[in-house]
């Protein structure tokens, strides 16, 4: 052990082999412990090339030795630490953000200061996930939050990530989750790009649906880019379909994200803050925003989506971005195919104007896409949606798509190549009907089930959808899954849950 | 691997050598996660003799092999399993009492049902940290509780645990912490048992304070107890002072106090709820309960004071408690030694009558305890304070301290026997005249800087205090450190920290 000053000390490196998904973890020997007065749970600072981050010690008596510090194959990646280097700890104080986060608790109003100081610390590591769970707990209740605090949430989750300009007018369409399907995104972007307007596409891995876009794309090609190479595929194509977290943009909702994701709902004010963030960090001036309503979407009643379509308004006054709002109905899923395979082969089927393509898919990605047109003003008023539907026939769509997957490192197949699960199973109906609605909730239970969306093959086939009729006995949807465990785990669910309901 | 059904399967186990403060960790190898369709930082649950729990995955490529569980020596050590065993694990579903977590945090009233789901899932670790935290966010703002649902968290609290019975009538004490020192317990308990009223007292490690009443006494005898061993010691010595963690009484407050040690700040809703729910599981009958209120103690204003006094009422007089609460003036710690040995010494000093005992300290265990005699009626009206100080005269109160400390299996030793940290340091002052008041949450600071209360030997000593005239050079503090490392980061603090006001 070599000591630096009385502050802090050296110890060298030993890779130990685990891979965790949450706080940064590394193992002393328990004579060292001892030494510096250290249990297991207390945690250090980590100081690495001008960076601290915080660490959580476990003890050994045998796993290092004394000098030696065992570090986690993840944190070795993640900070590019070799084995046998010196690293260098000290003793953690108490971020002073924790005082804010107290304050809040107590009912009391944040400055923008002070707002920042945690937003900063998050994206540092120097709050941990149980501070960020009770900082995120008052925006489950709108009275809890003042809306110049909601403005300094999206203010600061910007101002502590990186800000990308791409020129003007910069598009971007967002829809309010909680349909399964709904993979319009990729359609729409396809559309408006091929009229040579920049949309560069930022999405989200799934919270609590069974594929988040990113999930989805990632079926066709590569989604995780530096900003330099974004901005080199969006001059390349206009466009770009990439993962937001592995850009610096709003750094912070990616450690909120995972946060949410334990309780498996996330709040809406938590979420207009992220989706804002994020868009004015990618220097978005035009926005068509999407909210589904329906009895089992995220948003179930017209009252909830007018408050959010307020919120969203008032951020966007606020950062002077022109934003339509669309509030639309929603019975069931948008789509055949639930789940990162099989809505990944929806969405070329809709671009390769296949004859089975799903036609709400299609309807609705039009409908959004017109939207977004209209409101950019580019063609006479109202002549959108006829745009982007010209787009989809005449094959401009697909080549801005073959575009985009190209430059984004992926390979240009047919939707009928991507890869579903080996052990499928089919339901079938009990009697003869209509189909009245789809469970939304239930489905994605099901499909996360099956492996969604870790296990890109995996998913649900809806061979029947809302309105159609069915015959007892004939197929009402087909489970893909990647081992026989995984399909059992959602057979086990859809006798338990109502998914269909027959009238 | 073996396949039970197709739910649930097993893994051997296999010991990984590694202590955690926190969430139990298994290592899978990847292979079989992919197997599984699990990642870094998924839930299982390990179902082991009829009890199930809640289990984190690491994964690794070469710790563990296929049809192998890595476990960390913590899990292996509660659920008193071998290596070699087969463990049965399945997919985790989502408790139910996510949804109760969720009604509240949207501002909703929650039955007695619904907060019991939570706690028993708290204590059956079917609940992590996270959901804890958000669970408790509402504590900190008495506005988001009503007053039934505090006193069903306290009814969940107690019943998810232990209940002892002890016979009538049963007394105890309780401090609101906040002040340093202030180790009046142990010589109250000798003073009550000394005339044979029963007075099991459990109590805690410390949570924001530099050493909990455990953390002291543990320096005199051990005090981890199971309830039967417990019962075995109040039968011979009518008392016992015992750390109340190691029992399964109001099991889920230690769970809620690691959740809020990571804020280092605790709600009085919760200590509230903490406090009477262990004292309903002790059988209390008779209690008293000492508020000291200082600018600088943990209650700060007499508002406050009368707040926790007025819900500690409401919650005695639902559960049967004859309570008294006492609310006094704090300026300083109470006391000369701040840490586990320089209060166990101080302990002793009173106990034993020595000539420098700390007076304050003993009055203060007078006061405490004189009260207590007078609300059991033991005595004349109003002699409780005279019969406590005859007792610490004629040596009654120390004869029954040894008692205790046998009976615990601790060794009684004279109170210059203690031992204290061996890197010394002492603070002198820098000016002449009168000693104002001593700032308690800066000397904290500095105390748990040195190691308390991990590190017994680690404390100061306070050459003076509060009222106490000083000159220039003369000593004001003494500083023990187990290293020269914790010596220098407490002498950091010191030169940061105001702590003595000198007037």
């Amino acid at each position: 052990m070599i000591k630096n000053n009385k502050l802090s000390f050296f110890l060298k490196v030993k890779k130990i082999d685990i891979l965790t998904g949450h706080p940064w973890i590394i193992i002393l020997n328990e004579k060292d412990c001892h030494h510096f007065g250290i249990t297991a749970g207390y945690k250090l600072v980590l100081k690495w090339r001008n960076k601290e981050t915080e660490v959580v010690v476990d003890t050994t008596t045998s796993l290092v030795k004394g000098g030696e510090v065992g570090m986690f194959s993840d944190i070795l990646k993640k900070y590019h630490i070799q084995e046998n280097e010196l690293a260098e700890f000290s003793f953690s104080e108490k971020p002073n953000s924790l005082k804010a986060i107290h304050k809040k608790l107590l009912g009391e109003t944040l400055t923008y200061e002070e707002i920042y100081s945690v937003i900063k610390d998050v994206v540092d590591y120097r709050l941990n996930d149980i501070d960020m769970a009770f900082f995120s707990a008052p925006l489950f209740n709108e009275k809890s939050l003042s809306k110049e605090e909601i403005y300094y949430l999206t203010k600061a989750f910007c101002e502590t990530g990186e800000i990308l300009k791409f020129g003007y007018p910069v598009a971007d369409k967002h829809s309010v989750g909680g349909l399964p399907g709904n993979r319009v995104t990729p359609i729409i972007v396809s559309i408006v790009a091929s009229y040579d307007v920049i949309i560069p596409k930022t999405s989200s891995r799934a919270i609590t649906s069974a594929a988040g876009t990113a999930d989805t794309f990632e079926a066709l090609a590569p989604v995780g880019f530096s900003s330099d190479k974004i901005k080199e595929i969006v001059k390349k194509t206009n466009a770009c379909l990439v993962w937001g977290g592995s850009l610096k943009l709003a750094p912070a909702d990616d450690r909120f994200i995972k946060v949410f994701y334990q309780l498996g709902i996330e709040p809406y004010l938590k979420m207009a803050v992220s989706v804002m963030s994020k868009k004015i960090a990618m220097g978005v001036t035009h926005l068509v925003l999407d909210i589904p309503v329906g009895p089992t979407a995220k948003i179930f009643d017209s009252r909830q989506a007018k408050k959010i379509k307020t919120l969203f308004l008032y951020l966007s006054d606020k950062f002077g971005i022109k934003t339509k709002v669309l509030i639309d109905k929603a019975v069931g899923p948008i789509g055949r195919g639930i789940g990162v395979g099989p809505e990944a082969r929806d969405v070329l089927r809709v671009l390769q104007q296949k004859p089975d393509r799903p036609t709400d898919l299609e309807k609705k990605s039009i409908w959004l896409a017109g939207n977004l047109l209209d409101l950019l003003g580019i063609f006479d008023k109202g002549a959108g949606q006829k745009m982007a539907k010209e787009s989809l026939i005449n094959g401009l769509a697909w080549k801005k798509m073959q575009e985009i997957i190209l430059a984004q490192g992926g390979k240009v197949v047919d939707s009928e190549k991507i890869k579903l699960g080996k052990e499928t199973f089919c339901i079938k109906s009990s009697k003869t009907g209509v189909i009245e609605s789809i469970h939304n909730k239930n489905l994605v239970e099901v499909v996360r089930l099956l492996g969604s969306p870790e296990i890109k093959a995996a998913g649900v086939y809806l061979n029947k959808t809302v309105g159609e009729q069915i015959k007892r006995g004939e197929i009402l949807f087909t489970l893909y899954a990647p081992s026989p465990e995984r399909l059992s785990l959602a057979l086990g669910a859809v006798k338990k849950l109502e998914i269909f309901r027959i009238v």
